[in-house]
């Protein structure tokens, strides 16, 4: 009975097509969430290889329900070396404060973009795979920006959209979430994490750092390939 | 020296082509601010019509700077008669609640693009010609929910930014606006309000009502064409 009603919750998933959405994700469907699955084009770097690695999860987890958008904005903002190819991706490692990979307030833009798919589906919930700690350091990350977000898109909505913003991993480290995603048989060769390559990831930008400092401390082979 | 002063601060103005829009971008130039003026294409009906109305209004306030953004996002959405071609526009006057041409989450996108802006321009202020009484009733032109996206906007973005939306006008009747762009010279001639025609106003969608209703009650003719 409990499940048959939950079965009827959805679910609106912000899946880049990295190991943080992609484990989000298992865990809404494990949570009995039909998976309403979205995924952004921003013109990112590794943008082919992302949507490829996204098309494939959603096949993995049987999603029926889809929304892949293409948002020329970023490019036209600039602003970061991720969709800024005049601007460097770091690959020196990890520093303190916000690095020049961050894109402004992308989060921001992809959650009243998740918003407006759920009041129009009757989805209840939101995930995203947000991680403060142990991350990249970008503001729209944190859980306190989340729970504002929650209120700001409960307020300007209809009455009847109640939209909870989950992210399951807010407070995890990168080596409890290669252990939860292993645990609930998540397809992490799937994944793509790497902010320059397509074919092998870098393995020294930010975000290849913190993914094998995961697996590493995991004490866990990361299974795709690295140059 | 404080006029000097505020000459360096920017606002990013949120511009439709209308009334409201038109006006608030007004106030904040004449409140000493540089604009940043922003467009939204979202293929809504009257989107070519909006488009020339926004250009013009920019040559009149003498924008140095704008940003003209396509958003394919609500067609692919649907959901509302300004953005759906198989939704009518309802004519037969403004009822209580909700209405059809709601587009979800509108304000939430809009707003953090114009935050995604603000941010790489190093702006202070957005604006927004939200009207909360004697409006369509939209959940995303509430005084409270703009409040609470300021609030998540400056906790989503760097330390370092710090964003007012001011509204300006979401007290006022319609009335008042009519007044008030008349006593600060908008040429409310380039402005357009209608939902549903581009060469002539139809008069009756709720937007062209609530326009007629603040001219007739300000005692003032409109100088748009009507059908």
């Amino acid at each position: 009975m409990e499940k048959e009603k939950k079965r009827n919750k959805k679910a609106v998933c912000i899946m880049s097509g990295g190991m943080d959405s992609t484990l989000s994700a298992y865990i809404m469907q494990n949570e009995g969430y039909e998976i309403i699955a979205v995924h952004f084009n921003y013109d990112q770097r590794t943008q082919t290889k992302e949507l490829e690695c996204f098309e494939n999860i959603c096949e993995s987890l049987h999603v029926e329900q889809k929304y892949v958008l293409d948002l020329d904005f970023f490019k036209q903002l600039g602003a970061s070396a991720l969709t800024d190819k005049n601007i460097e991706v770091p690959t020196n490692g990890v520093e303190e404060g916000v690095p020049v990979t961050y894109v402004p307030f992308r989060n921001g833009i992809f959650l009243s973009m998740a918003a407006a798919i759920a009041e129009k589906e009757g989805a209840q919930v939101i995930s995203i795979g947000v991680v403060e700690e142990d991350s990249s350091g970008y503001p729209d990350c944190r859980e306190a920006y989340i729970q504002a977000m929650q209120k700001a898109i409960n307020l300007g909505t209809k009455e009847e959209t109640n939209i909870t913003i989950k992210m399951p991993l807010v407070h995890l480290k990168k080596s409890q979430i290669v252990q939860e995603a292993l645990r609930l048989h998540v397809p992490l060769e799937l994944t793509w994490s790497c902010y320059k390559n397509e074919e092998k990831a870098c393995g020294v930008c930010d975000s290849c750092r913190l993914r094998l400092n995961g697996f590493e401390k995991a004490g866990i082979p990361d299974p795709i390939l690295y140059e």
